[in-house]
């Protein structure tokens, strides 16, 4: 019954030995591909957009235009520009009995790619798949069926006129392929699911492959008590507002107590942007005078909750050691940072707290591949193996040990 | 119900501020204990003895003896003088909007290890894990209850005079504690199980926190058409007859059809070494004359099958691809080696053949942490994922990025 991962499998192995010249042609005749022919893609979005509700949350992610077709071609393009990630010789030697080893970067291999609603996300995901020289597996969304299949049909020309296999991207779409894709045990070298806690959770529930997890941020900025208070207020507001719904966005503001008088003039502008607290009770003393209605008590719930939405929680804390402590207990490993002129105390927050991404003086708004400076990136790690943070295509390669001998044995 | 895992959890924190004199002085004291309470430990160990029948072939694995108790001391002094894993900078940049990132290596926090009866395993997994800056959850067989208690009890006394949470190495005993350790989401990092295929098969089941498969090898030797006969005939025998019953040894020998005439030579060696071979038609044809009571004939489980014994597969093949296809689909990423003189045949079977090691003219006996140079090994990863092939204190740590600013914001 997996017969067409088999075929995936099988058509991944010619990758090792097709050049970065061929991967990079591909990519870029795809982002020409993608200009001529969107009127078909438009036209089969247009067929998943009819289905969805008007109103629905999602229309905005599902929908496809020219612009987006233009922007998703440049990235192709982008792409195809990127260093190799292949063949990167990562450490050498040579033994005292002569055999010469090398660790050397290779493709994973096949890559299962599990995403929600955004069409565009096969586009990225085979294109940074390949580049790594791997193939892909994609489960999209069953609401954008029509475009990924209008998508992957794109690609798969694109690859039969290089005289590549088309089984290089494959689609599936039914709740029983993504079970199917995590248990594919030896067909799949790993899943990266992108989405939400749900779809996170379904993976680590089921999957018999390794996957690597993604997404969920439930994250905090620590005002110390020698924070300096203008950067404190632009820090909180960008990672609060900037964009409301990704994961990088604030949860939890943490504030010291000698710095409770600061909170009003730190909240101002988050009130006026709409922001709803949930404050603990020191907190709630000080704010609720100055916003009645933006203002609530914090209960269980209020702390280690990703918001994706214009509301947050304060914490108020009389020490670091608190600080931390409320950190490890809530924090995901997403993204943490600190607000201070100390550097006895930025550099202990960021010794002391375990997570993917840990900032002093800046915003958590920052965790993104392209701010790293990583070139394109397939999701924010979570979990501690493999990669952290944001992935970019150095994630999507593993390494292999080769050893060149003379005929040495082992005594 | 997982309080003491919690505990463990918060044990690990305090090791992001211990020094590496700290746990190198731990690692030295515990070497010192060993020795001298050697009375009381080889004395559980003989409970351990008494419960297993005579001739069980576990009993070798775990017995420990006042020389073995020797070398376990001397790999703990090791362990001190190797370098520290951690605070390794392993890339660094300012971006142009003036924040600097550094990806650093850090602990893991929590590392959980499953194994079977060798209870020196025990020190091993605490010393690579304490000087990686986790702590470890060690659950041994049950064979080995008695011996386990003892070093661990040895090893939290040590802990203990250092200013150490002791449940910075905590004992399970019990299959309820396997599963509890592999669902316990949050508080385990990472696990590394130790053993069979069955325990292997067990965690892919039932894991629901990141695990690294280890350990078993299907492995082939492919002879090319322009091998040299003598490194051969050296290789063949060392990988296959070295020790018989590790991961690294040879499964499956793949001879070109044009070498057939120089099979026999080739498994005379192994024939005299009480090798029995299962033998494809064409190898069976040449070989059963030379060994009757010694060859039999290949069938459909000879292929595929990590034998452990004085037992191997033989398959002819008419070409490399046919080679590397055989190795694609029986191999398990373990490790494989080709024998020839020509460059060209080893450059392609090096590239091509996707195994944590490849190895040209050299066995696959050296799949070995000390013999790659890595120091200590805690396992041999057998996915791709986070580490592959053997993995030692680097393959013990995960890094973090620190992103130091002074006020930027997101645009």
């Amino acid at each position: 019954m997996n017969e067409d991962l088999l075929r995936v499998r099988q058509a991944s192995r010619c990758l090792t030995t097709v050049t970065q010249e061929s991967i990079n042609a591909v990519l870029t005749a795809l982002a020409e591909r993608t200009m001529q022919r969107q009127a078909e893609l438009l036209a089969a979005n247009a067929r998943d957009l009819e289905r969805m509700p008007d109103g629905d949350p999602r229309h905005d992610r599902l929908m496809l235009t020219p612009s987006r077709l233009a922007d998703i071609a440049a990235d192709l393009r982008h792409v195809a520009t990127l260093p190799s990630p292949l063949g990167r010789v990562l450490s050498e030697t040579t033994r005292p009995n002569g055999l010469r080893m090398q660790r050397v970067s290779v493709p994973f291999g096949v890559v299962g790619i599990i995403f929600e609603a955004r069409p565009n996300v096969c586009f990225d995901c085979f294109a940074l798949c390949l580049k790594a020289g791997s193939a892909c597996v994609l489960k999209g969304g069953s609401d954008a069926e029509c475009t990924c299949r209008a998508i992957v049909g794109l690609i798969a020309g694109v690859l039969r006129d290089h005289h590549l296999p088309e089984t290089l991207v494959h689609l599936l779409t039914t709740h029983a392929d993504t079970d199917r894709l995590l248990t594919a045990e030896g067909l799949v070298d790993v899943v990266i699911p992108r989405g939400s806690r749900r779809l996170i959770d379904h993976v680590r529930h089921y999957a018999r492959v390794p996957y690597i997890e993604t997404g969920a941020g439930v994250v905090h900025c620590y005002v110390d008590s020698d924070a300096d208070l203008r950067k404190a207020i632009d820090i909180v507001v960008n990672a609060k507002t900037r964009r409301v719904s990704v994961c990088n966005a604030l949860d939890c503001l943490i504030m010291h107590r000698d710095r409770l008088g600061d909170l009003p003039v730190l909240c101002r502008p988050l009130f006026d942007k709409g922001v709803f607290v949930e404050a603990d009770e020191e907190a709630y003393a000080v704010l609720q005078p100055l916003a009645p209605a933006l203002t609530g008590q914090a209960c269980a719930d209020s702390f280690g909750t990703e918001y994706l939405a214009l509301r947050m929680a304060v914490k108020v804390v009389g020490s670091m050691d608190e600080a931390l402590e409320h950190i490890a207990r809530y924090g995901s490993g997403h993204s943490e940072s600190i607000v201070t002129e100390s550097e006895a105390a930025a550099s202990r927050f960021l010794r002391e707290v375990d997570a993917a991404c840990v900032y002093h003086n800046a915003p958590t708004s920052f965790t993104d591949g392209a701010q790293f400076g990583l070139g394109a990136e397939i999701g924010i790690s979570t979990q501690k193996l493999h990669a952290r943070g944001p992935m970019a295509l150095e994630a999507l390669t593993t390494y292999k040990w080769l050893i060149r001998g003379n005929g040495q044995v082992r005594p």
